[in-house]
């Protein structure tokens, strides 16, 4: 089985207080593939301009992440972004966006990439994410990102979009915006309503991630990281790993989506110890289990409930 | 056995977007002795003025919490504090503080105080929390909190007490404020090696709180509230669960350790759910527990390991 992804493949310019880098492979649909390919089968849809080199495919088959539906302009460039993080590796600051072929994309899939058991609908315009849910009627699980800039100019858009899918995996501060509510608790029930939600899975940068079901909540912290490299592609990255580990589960029920988030984290920690996909490239497989490990360690605690009789 | 705390006990004037309260029963001290008191034998240490009711004695009373060594100054007026909360409870506004009787506070430890197998240092002046430490030479485990005021005015006095404590208590923004280091991780490492602490609780209000002893690390999330009445006493009532749990518990290892976390973070939940000390006033044992037992729901995961060859 296998999910299918659809988002932005890019080229990134980097700046953080720990270095730069200069057109290095980006773009949502290239860290969540890359991701997801430790778990399953990845099909990636996308478009890149002639920029595009073999250094960058080389990546995707690096990882057997299959790209017949990433359509190639030749005459086009492919989306640029420039990027600067401080101190805070909360914000991003943006210093330069060219959408380049990326502004006409019209996601394209073939008959491979919509039989798909999963799909992934990464940040893109809401309307189109939409679109491309309805090429895949029979997707057993489909989960969608967006971002604030969305929620901001066409919110009923997204709504329209959310409630066409089974879960949504968006930041803390979106899920209040989309809201209209500051408590995340109050915001995310009002979310799985409008949306008749399955999951909605809330990341929140250091402090972990939470995941909301019909009738449960998860809480998962943040691998514990003395440097923060470059969290570009941190969410993106979660979400492959979240999707990818489902995709490669029998049943994707409550269990599966505890040990998904977990493999998320994982995977998004891993993500931001080096610059774009530099780290995950190079992962190999014994480091993902060793660091699920790590999470089942510092997050357990003996079940002993307290007793009066017992105090000393 | 049992803990003694030395702090502030203040009447407190309360405005939440929830309502208001005039007068109610605060402090550090307050706050911390009613939640250790469902845990072990507590002593408060502090200071009270002529305007200290029965009604007051009562609710330490009604907790057996021993105030034998709570002062009073019967020409006197005791500790007063009037703040706001807006939608962002996480900021307290504080509108007027009459330090009245605790301006010249001078913290009188009786033999048994002294005694005490455990001992807290609430958040008070860190010159008299290392007088105050010094008088209990044989406590086995010591902890303290402080806050934003001391730490940017006396920052060499209260790294001096932090040299004799076992464990610190404190927020998130007030340990990267102590170690002068914006990542968590680096600033936890950087003051546990500064005080030779053998723990380092940071408590980050929603997000929950993590722990860090010499060889470990533990992530504990906040309890899911969709109502946050009055955030007021919080921290104490965390600190008091932990220390009271520990305070219970034959050996002060890792494993009493995190689960005494939980039991800091299931008080701490409680106590906002109603004004000031209402709700731990009121509380049974059986609900203590029974949070307890959602804590473990919530964070559980099973503990298996992705396989390749398991892939569907």
């Amino acid at each position: 089985m296998s999910v299918t992804v659809v988002g932005s493949i890019a080229f990134d310019s980097l700046e953080t207080p720990f270095g730069k880098r200069e057109r290095v492979l980006g773009g949502a649909a290239t860290h969540f593939s890359l991701s997801a390919s430790f778990f399953t089968k990845v099909r990636a849809v996308g478009v890149v301009g002639g920029d595009f080199t073999e250094k960058e495919w080389e990546v995707f088959k690096r990882h057997n992440i299959n790209t017949d539906d990433v359509e190639i302009v030749p005459d086009g460039k492919t989306f640029f972004w420039r990027g600067r993080y401080d101190y805070d590796m909360n914000v991003a600051h943006t210093l330069e966006t060219q959408l380049n072929v990326f502004e006409h994309f019209q996601p394209k899939l073939s008959q491979e990439s919509k039989k798909s058991r999963l799909l992934f609908l990464a940040n893109i315009l809401p309307t189109l994410q939409k679109k491309v849910r309805e090429q895949c009627p029979n997707a057993e699980f489909v989960a969608m990102d967006t971002m604030n800039f969305w929620i901001s100019s066409m919110k009923e858009d997204v709504i329209e979009t959310m409630k066409t899918v089974d879960c949504m995996i968006i930041n803390d501060a979106e899920a209040r915006q989309l809201a209209e509510e500051p408590n995340i608790h109050k915001a995310a029930r009002k979310l799985m309503n409008i949306g008749n939600l399955k999951a909605l899975v809330i990341k929140r940068g250091e402090y972990g991630a939470i995941l909301f079901t019909k009738d449960s909540f998860f809480a998962c912290p943040a691998y514990p990281l003395e440097s923060v490299f470059d969290p570009t592609g941190a969410g993106d990255t979660f979400a492959g790993g979240f999707m990818g580990y489902l995709a490669s589960q029998k049943e994707i029920n409550e269990d599966a989506m505890r040990r998904a988030m977990i493999y998320g984290s994982v995977m998004a920690s891993f993500n931001v110890e080096k610059f774009g996909t530099e780290r995950i490239d190079e992962l190999e497989y014994h480091e993902i289990n060793q660091r699920f490990r790590e999470f089942k360690r510092m997050t357990h605690f003996d079940d002993i409930p307290f007793e009066r009789t017992t105090t000393v």
